[in-house]
């Protein structure tokens, strides 16, 4: 499968690139070239336009949208435009280009607002004490969007124009609300990440099911590893990608 | 009640400070000066950017947001500029200038999909055979959302901002999902409406409840009348706000 990835320079893009570059024919899609690692052919442009992106996606099978500001404090102005307009202006190249699927990298920050809420509150501060992992109710897909910031709002708006292009055009769409993804791939560098961590691997996996599963319309998943205190679901995406993590941060706790 | 409208001069607008003039003391805000019917003070401006909207909310105790390119078709560039960043601005102008209610005119279009789907389908098209609206599984606010359209996708954005703002910073915001509003408060324009028809009055009495009611926090609602046919739920207004509709497309047919 030949597929674009965009923001293949950044930390996730970089990462996904060196671990599934035996199974796709990557192109890369960024306003910096790429980092060490896999070189692979990239497209630089600052992706500001319709036109940016449509010459990149010509003739793809799928492409994995990571491209935008990554920080939850993005100020309004980037998010506006590196995350709004040019998620947008993917969906329409993808839907001009006829690239029949796209893999968007949605966040938790969608669902954020949750972690104010008990059970949740507490996890993400370590402190466990009378709660039971095994019974715990988790976030699902069916969760309503509660976004804790404007870069969460970006995203649960890349989810609902996915929707909208899937539904009205025909585009298959995997939305992974990606956890806490490292670049060192470890999950200690505080106590939230025993909950939230995604290992480099994990997420490989879920990006190539999604873009390998056959009759894939809209799917809403969450990019988390197999961590005891994940508050996030996964069983969604094991049910309809077969899913099963490899990592769980409980065993560097 | 000191209350903003925005789209003041528009057609739900100028229809909704007729009807409550003598409940409110509105102040306008359009690019275009208020059509005929009560004159309200009216602050013309494009509101392009934050600062155009703060001097006008500046001691207000709510506002209602109705301004923004209202068709289903709006091209994307101006559903970016009037819907997408005109929405957004005003959420910020409000948390600036701590006006603690908004009102936000979403849309039916935001999950508007659910109309591809029987019976919706089936209905919207005037054809009832076999289907009983004692018994119809109504669309409700726990939906998840479905844009049908930009404009959709816009209002869902607003939605999702609205969520965001009000949980951040306290802001009360209801979201009405209004369905048919038409000039001459007739459903019979075309066969959809005996579903989707909002009348006036009914749309005024939404209003005036989203602005009055004590404890509000984040709602969506959907605005409609008490069409026999109707396919969106009312019951969430009448239990949180006491909402109950005059009118029912059903008495036109």
């Amino acid at each position: 499968m030949k597929i674009l990835i965009t923001g293949s320079s950044g930390n996730i893009g970089s990462k996904l690139v060196k671990l599934l570059a035996d199974r796709f024919e990557f192109t890369g899609l960024d306003r910096l070239p790429p980092r060490s690692g896999p070189q692979i052919p990239t497209v630089i442009t600052e992706a500001h336009e319709v036109e940016d992106l449509r010459p990149a996606l010509a003739g793809k099978d799928g492409v994995i949208h990571l491209a935008g500001n990554p920080a939850v404090d993005t100020p309004w102005p980037n998010v506006l435009r590196n995350n709004i307009v040019l998620t947008r202006n993917l969906f329409e190249s993808c839907r001009l280009e006829k690239v029949p699927r796209v893999v968007f990298a949605s966040s938790n920050h969608a669902v954020g607002l949750f972690e104010n809420d008990e059970p949740y509150s507490r996890i993400r501060a370590g402190d466990y004490a009378g709660l039971d992992p095994s019974t715990l109710k988790r976030i699902d897909h069916t969760a309503p969007l509660r976004p804790d910031s404007d870069y969460g709002v970006s995203k649960a708006f890349g989810e609902g124009i996915g929707r909208s292009y899937s539904e009205r055009f025909g585009l298959q769409v995997a939305c992974l609300r990606i956890g806490t993804f490292s670049e060192k791939d470890d999950p200690t560098a505080n106590v939230r990440m025993r909950a939230t961590w995604c290992s480099h691997r994990d997420l490989a996996q879920l990006v190539s099911l999604c873009l390998t599963c056959p009759d894939l319309r809209f799917e809403i998943f969450y990019g988390v590893s197999g961590n005891t205190w994940r508050f996030w679901d996964i069983s969604h995406a094991a049910a309809v990608l077969g899913y099963s993590p490899m990592d769980n941060a409980e065993r560097y706790y």
